[in-house]
């Protein structure tokens, strides 16, 4: 998968306007008091990979990435997202009482509970004041409607824990809210805000929520048959903390006296070989042929060439790359 | 001091504008999902004194209220500013482990802290949406950067919290961004979205940001002084916490013995007469003073009547009501 260091080869073209992402993010978490400079910066640090902003980049038209003050308006945007998804990170950490996260101490784990709620509204108004600066109020209510839409979704998330009768149907809106509402609108900025006409901003929207669920979908997947060195968390963590994900959902209908091992997956020594279990079970393979459902949905909303300059050929590679991530 | 149901007289005529504001943040917080709705509407129907959107009307120009498309932006800027508002008290409460706020639980001590941290970030959501509906991309940057310094205003306190040699100009800091700041946005944002010239617009942010020092500084005084059927919340609740707030700075310089009752204040049964000992302390008497500096700043900003229209006599009524509420 994409990260800064490791670019789809169609993307290379975008490593100089990363590059110039990370010092705007940078920037953002700097020149304050260093209670707040502290956990946002080294949320920063932890790096990522930086997917979002990718997206904003190849979402926008070739030209307005070569125009220097639409260049410019393109990085808020980047900026934007990014810190967006940092401070749902944030909070998320919190909520889940996650400890790591890219191998390190989440910022709840090493500052608390409040340094964590307080870091994320930072990050959160820092997002929105960046992408002021474009000067464009509608980019900023699509990035409000996104932020919306997370904060519902993490809602439902909570709402839904340890329910082992949750639908898929609630798993897939739940999915469109968490992650494929920034996705989306990710795409979208880089379509606006680079001044693409509607018709390819709708497209390349719908192109990223698709890939924002594919990119979900295979999260939950490699909770359970991804490699810990690989992911940087242990296997097993969605089924402790009550989350219940499409493989799940889908090997449990398939053989339903699993309920009872997922039921109690966290009291017994027996998560690693319920986690053997799930990951050669026929279900994830079915969570993983509806990943590549969305991938193909997603490239055939820009693949008729509708999407007005976009850099095309790297937005479809990175929709390949979110499936099979680490493998 | 002002509520919806009891104006300060010369702000009778913002009745209507103030009861089609709370249609608007109902709104705002209905079509939701349950859990989202639930706390957020109980935040909302605990009501509030509305003082931050009083000031938009007041701060705005009369002609901008009687036109009905400038009208309804106020209307969006003045429920983007109570959404902040309403945001940041969800996750305050969640901070100071408040349990109760206006004789309600808070959403943290009923629904838990999780639903307390995704409805902040819900509310503060919904408030950047609201006033995306400005058109104004100027304005949502002022509300972010009025975000941003609440943040780091909650940050400077939680760093603070048990500094006994916190020095006053360091707690007049914090009160600026933890309060002014929002009071300030929120006459500038009556300025800026009703059309009135930038010279109006600085006047009536700097008029708002003193109003705000001497909101923030009575309140503190209140903590020490106030009778709770009045407040809604027993007395010393600050010292408590760890908050040290200005009349108690100025009363520890002035009798440094206090600082070792400050520091056990909460450890033995001597919060109550601690309180009555701060309450009748001349520092008390000194932070009041302080207020009413902040109060005529506040007067002399707008009193000159260069501001554009705006509902001067109804703003001087409200800063002169700051100070000396439930008394």
């Amino acid at each position: 998968m994409t990260s800064v260091t490791s670019l789809p080869p169609r993307a290379m073209s975008m490593t100089p306007l990363l590059a110039l992402c990370e010092q705007r993010l940078a920037a953002a978490v700097s020149g304050h008091a260093e209670q707040v400079v502290g956990p946002a910066a080294a949320t920063l640090a932890a790096g990522g990979k930086r997917v979002r902003p990718l997206l904003v980049f190849c979402a926008a038209p070739r030209a307005a990435l070569a125009d220097p003050a639409a260049g410019r308006h393109l990085l808020s945007a980047a900026a934007a997202v990014e810190l967006v998804h940092m401070a749902t990170l944030v909070h998320d950490d919190l909520l889940d009482g996650a400890t790591m996260r890219r191998g390190r101490p989440t910022v709840a784990e090493s500052h608390g509970a409040e340094r964590a709620v307080c870091t994320g509204d930072y990050l959160f108004a820092r997002a929105f004041g960046e992408l002021t600066r474009t000067g464009s109020a509608r980019a900023v209510g699509a990035l409000a409607a996104a932020a919306l839409d997370i904060s519902q979704g993490e809602l439902d998330q909570q709402r839904a824990a340890f329910d082992l009768s949750l639908t898929e149907e609630a798993y897939l809106a739940r999915c469109r809210r968490k992650t494929a509402a920034l996705f989306s609108v990710a795409c979208r900025l880089g379509a606006m805000v680079g001044g693409a006409g509607r018709e390819a901003e709708e497209r390349l929207a719908a192109f990223g929520e698709n890939v924002g669920m594919a990119f979900q979908i295979f999260d939950d997947i490699l909770d359970l048959a991804g490699a810990p060195e690989a992911t940087g968390k242990r296997r097993g963590t969605d089924l402790c903390d009550g989350t219940v994900t499409l493989p799940v959902i889908l090997a449990m209908r398939l053989e339903p006296s699993l309920r009872e091992d997922v039921a109690g997956a966290c009291q017994g020594p027996g998560l690693e070989a319920l986690c053997d279990r799930l990951a050669a079970h026929p279900g994830l393979a079915g969570a993983r042929r509806r990943a590549l459902g969305f991938v193909a949905t997603a490239r055939a909303a820009i693949e008729d060439g509708l999407v007005d300059g976009a850099t095309t050929d790297a937005l479809l590679e990175i929709a390949d790359g979110v499936v099979d991530r680490y493998s």
